[in-house]
């Protein structure tokens, strides 16, 4: 029997899917990228339910294994297909690094960066206006962290220490887009974060899942013209 | 010479400061708790800034490693002193499930249990008023999530599996302070939830952590009271 290659539900414009996919890419694990429309609703189906009860996207099938949180899956496909990207040097010291700096990501960086990303591109996207005392606000939040993360890539090359791990690349997906407002400078002006970025962004891995994302989304616009 | 114990920086009151504490406990680790003041400044003098750029408690030092971000210092105390309680069997498959509790945890269940406990506890204690339409938001959200722990915990004892582990513990410190508004009901009206809530709390770690915030609460009265 072939091996059933590893299903990722989900859709691509997703930074969440987008972690997962990332991963998958820089292990070089097969995966399928099973098409979902969040339009269609099709996260509150019962059969997408039963795969993750928060319905959100990524889910991951894994053989019998079924994850949800992109984060877990991003540590389940490295640890499983490329650990020196979670473990580091293998040391519990290294490990405990790439950790803090994951954490770091989830609740200094995301917040702020998905908050802007969320005003500034999909708001206006789905025909909202953006709310400039939110965008402000986060501004001032994500200038405060950026400085914390030159001062720290002037001190190691990567954010756990001197070898890329998951602690770097699980920031690609929303900056990639944080990178598409007019907010931008804020990483281009701090040169080692600017470095950092500039490296993360040109991997193979992640053109790949940034390919995926821009089809995803021509597709979506096509369709919105059609239907108007 | 002697080792030098494990130092644990921060208040004891604050949830992010018992998750730490928890690990340690029930790991059996050695600790010590440098008492910090929030109302002195203590976590914005530079000597702290050192330690946790982002200026948040709790901050671990084993040795020459300082760690920061709760939920990173949970894993890295778990993995050198009991790593049963991190990855389960040992499986990469309990692990992962692990992995996906705690992200739960920290972006489903955290968001709105956190929510309430600032809006029924901590704002009348600063002498602010609650916000109730924050806290009635919340308490929709957090329904719903606990609807899905109520599932899962009728399908396994524990959230990753057939034994607990940080996933569970990981819930704790927060659930504590839950327990303590008139919303409590929405655990105790789960029958499976409400057991292993039980059982969570009547761990003796987790006494030990309960009676180290109660007594730093009833020293901050104390000194409240004087000061008036």
């Amino acid at each position: 029997m072939a091996q059933t290659a590893v299903k990722v539900y989900g859709w691509a414009v997703s930074p969440f899917v987008a972690r997962a996919l990332l991963c998958l890419e820089e292990a070089g694990v097969d995966y399928e990228l099973v098409p979902m429309s969040r339009e269609a609703g099709d996260h509150i189906r019962p059969d997408f339910l039963a795969r993750n009860p928060f319905a959100q996207v990524p889910v991951l099938e894994d053989g019998d294994l079924t994850l949800f949180e992109s984060r877990a899956i991003a540590r389940h496909v490295l640890r499983k297909h490329k650990p020196e990207l979670l473990v580091a040097d293998g040391s519990p010291e290294a490990a405990a690094m790439v950790d803090v700096w994951l954490e770091v990501e989830a609740h200094q960086h995301h917040p702020p960066t998905g908050a802007i990303m969320v005003q500034c591109i999909l708001t206006p996207l789905l025909g909202g206006v953006r709310d400039q005392a939110v965008v402000d606000e986060n501004v001032a939040k994500l200038k405060k962290v950026l400085a914390v993360y030159e001062a720290r890539l002037s001190a190691s090359r990567y954010l756990a220490g001197e070898s890329l791990t998951l602690a770097d690349l699980s920031h690609f997906p929303m900056t990639r887009y944080f990178m598409d407002t007019e907010y931008a400078a804020l990483v281009e002006e701090l040169p080692h974060v600017k470095a950092w970025w500039d490296e993360l962004n040109a991997r193979p891995a992640a053109r790949k899942v940034t390919e995926h994302a821009v089809n995803a989304a021509k597709l979506w616009s096509q369709e919105k013209a059609e239907q108007q």
